[in-house]
């Protein structure tokens, strides 16, 4: 039940975190930082890979699937990512329990334990090039377009379930190529699958961009990504698209034959998505009654809700719904008839609500008799009563109709939060006040950003793609800048 | 190239391990015990992932996701599962690692040591059922059916690529019910799932049964299996589905309210197939000349490869083949037109022999001026000369009756490998000179079992749910029994 779920303005981070447990999404699990992705949950979950699984197939990637363990000693190979990524991160040392010589229950045996370590892979770049160096020989074996579903481990203090949790799920595509050209074609066309994705599928408007240096991957030459905007103003990073120049193939010695005869060392890209995804989703949409999903993510699209006093009115009901039902799966939308008994139609309501489902049917014996039908929309909370004729049309149409005004609202609402700031107090006033994206000026100093970063805890998020030149002066420093950057706090 | 795969009766092991690699299924990984599942074989695996999965949502169960870590303490809980799976597992100390100050490269960090030690999950059991606690209150809340994809690590010193690795992919089922007879029915219903795909998608004929005790799952009141048997006349477990009891309810204390008010023990099951089955795939129908894939699994079922001497005759063949596949295509069959120039036709055919690709087309110039094409199965190197006209319906025929022939090939192998034995001479030389199930009696003692398999490496693959009552004497003890079990040396 959505009773007492806090309301956004109240207070924005208890509201999602309530949000996520009441509507069965996910919960934190007994191991510290790991959540339990509950079956609800899950099965937006499962949609939005299925999304992105055709998406990445229709662009020519296979999946494959490379080791949990990775070897300590890789992770050293390349310099900038053991910076980034060796430090906390989950460590094997031994393969053996044994029992407690003292009965106190299992413990570590001490004789088993392993020649060099093993860790939990936080990524995949060092294990999976370290097998590239045998699948790639000549430019005959180019491009290498390869894409992993796999479950990642990044040892994390302070979690918060989707948004940053010590294991989470997510894909990763790692590609080789003969050219930079190509290389950074790909990067490109990855990053535009994701803003793809998020607007179209999760109805989610995404700022697309390039990382300064300082936000970008870890072994990466450039990191794409888009941006987000939440209901409280923060920014959230929805994927990332890193071209590698040839930093990973050099780390691990892969070169290639081209077609003169000499030899190369390959260039790569990866790129990834993750769970993170599904605390956008909530965020983004969601409002103080629960979730609001947009059609093409919801497990349930369709509800009908029969309101009956006794068991012949529900047999009439039944009878007439059930045909609707048939209708409707034929053409492609899911569809719940709930005429369980144990719940009365106000709490089934509150539900559904709760739980997001887009378009909710109730019929009652008055529309029975009248051959009507009460339709309501989750988005916009407003109901109307239609002939049961042609129904099946209006709810596909319908449908249709959610998805795109779930956008426009988002994108409405991010283009009423996005500033401009010409100077540093004009800044930090915006910053405090409303939020949202600022598009300011920076002198493209990693210290302007740091100084900015430790004084206000706003980072820059991106610079836009489609940024346009503009002759300005960076609002810390006062240097001369050419375009403007986009500024946020962020999850 | 398929040139110089060893043959099965040379060295069924090496024909196993070059086939697995040259098909280009899997890999060993740089990681002892891990493989890499290389895109062609995952792109198999994904096949059976999905006819599963559709299975398990068929019958009612949803997908979620629980942690990867299991505290070392929740292992302790049940106490036979404890002693099944705590002793051979990959042992998470540390969260940090930190630079060597020696200049070493990185070392674990001795201050990021873990108060509790964490297990990479060997099986899911404790960390589901110590959630679960929190999700049943009541017999409302149950059933509750659940499944999980994921990755495992139960640590080996002997790895064999697909058949036993320390980490592998796998689903686990985990099912609460309020009876046992309910729990049981779950227990059955879930066999006959694995059974069902078996046998329809793999093509693989399977005997339903029960472990011994000794082989149970450790945790487990009673162990379903399904097993196979491969060309080399061993054994191979391709599913077990386990009935629980209340043991892991009681371990975790998870008790629901049933309708009359009083507090129960919640009854359980769990389930599991793995990668496991790929090498059951490959082992049970491949040849000497490469795989050989039940169409129903192969990522590509139809391969056509044109003959042509020079760019105009491509065009023509080109041209009448483009209508062919968007044909093929439109009835759900996947194929490709390989038109590449980079090889001579003889060895794209050994290419796609060693790949299992079900069925061939090939046309030349005066295929093409007769109006005809070749067709070739792979499963029994026939080939034929057909009219074009028709041939998609005859393709389409063609890969049904492939599914169905492979099946009974392998039915008839079994049928012709399956023996009696009334003595335990008559057992040991059957099992060295054939191999194969022997069907034998047994005085069901562990004692017993244990002396068997000491002496001649022969398990008790089951007692077959189908198994008449039958008198006899145990072929070792000469005690009475009631039927006969089957017995096998096994992978
Ligand atoms: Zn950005
Ligand atoms: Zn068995």
């Amino acid at each position: 039940m959505s009773k007492g779920l806090p309301t956004r303005s109240e207070n924005y981070s208890e509201w999602y975190n309530e949000l996520v447990k009441r509507a069965d999404l996910a919960e934190n699990s007994p191991v510290r930082g790991c959540m339990v992705i509950k079956p609800y949950g899950f099965s937006i979950w499962e949609k939005m890979q299925r999304a992105l699984d055709d998406m990445f197939k229709d662009t020519g990637h296979s999946n494959a699937y490379f080791p949990l363990f990775i070897p300590k000693s890789f992770l050293s190979k390349e310099a900038d990512h053991v910076e980034g990524f060796a430090k906390e991160c989950a460590v094997v040392t031994h393969y053996r329990l044994k029992n407690d010589p003292n009965g106190g229950g299992v413990i570590v045996d001490p004789d088993a334990k392993l020649e060099e370590e093993l860790i939990v892979r936080p990524t995949s770049e060092t294990v999976i090039w370290s097998t590239y160096k045998n699948w790639i020989q000549s430019y005959r074996d180019l491009p290498l377009l390869i894409n992993q579903w796999a479950n990642v481990v990044r040892w994390e203090m302070r979690t918060r379930i989707f948004l940053r949790t010590s294991e989470f799920l997510w894909q990763e595509g790692h590609t080789a190529h003969a050219t930079q050209a190509e290389a950074i074609a790909e990067t490109e066309q990855m990053l535009d699958v994701y803003a793809t994705f998020a607007e179209e599928w999760m109805a989610l408007p995404v700022l697309r961009g390039i990382k300064t240096p300082n936000e970008r991957f870890a072994g990466a030459v450039e990191t794409y990504c888009i941006e987000a905007l939440m209901q409280d103003n923060k920014a959230l990073q929805a994927g990332t698209s890193h071209f590698l120049g040839q930093n990973f193939a050099k780390a691990f010695d892969v070169k290639f034959q081209d077609k003169e005869g000499g030899l190369e060392y390959v260039w790569g890209t990866s790129w990834g998505t993750s769970t993170r995804l599904m605390g956008a989703l909530i965020m983004a949409h969601s409002d103080d009654s629960g979730l609001v999903l947009p059609p093409k993510l919801a497990p349930i699209q369709v509800v009908i809700v029969p309101i009956y006093r006794d068991e012949e009115q529900l047999a009439k009901i039944s009878d007439r719904v059930n045909g609707l039902v048939k209708e409707l799966r034929k053409k492609g939308i899911s569809v719940k008839f709930d005429d369980s008994d144990a719940y009365k139609p106000g709490y089934k309501f509150a539900e559904y609500e709760l739980r997001g489902v887009p378009v909710r049917l109730a019929m009652g014996m008055r529309d029975f008799e009248n051959g009507t039908v009460e339709v309501a929309r989750r988005d916009t909370k407003t109901k109307e009563t239609l002939p049961f004729d042609g129904i099946v049309d209006h709810i596909a149409n319908l449908l249709e109709e959610i998805q795109q005004s779930i956008f426009n609202k988002a994108l409405a609402y991010r283009e009423a939060n996005s500033f401009r700031a010409d100077s540093y107090e004009e800044f930090k006033t915006t910053l405090d006040e409303k939020g949202g994206f600022i598009y300011a000026h920076w002198d493209g100093t990693a210290e302007t950003e740091d100084k900015i970063k430790e004084e206000t805890k706003a980072t820059i998020r991106c610079i836009p793609l489609d940024a346009p030149e503009e002759e300005g002066t960076c609002i810390y420093s006062g240097k001369p800048s050419s375009r403007r950057v986009v500024f946020a706090r962020a999850y």
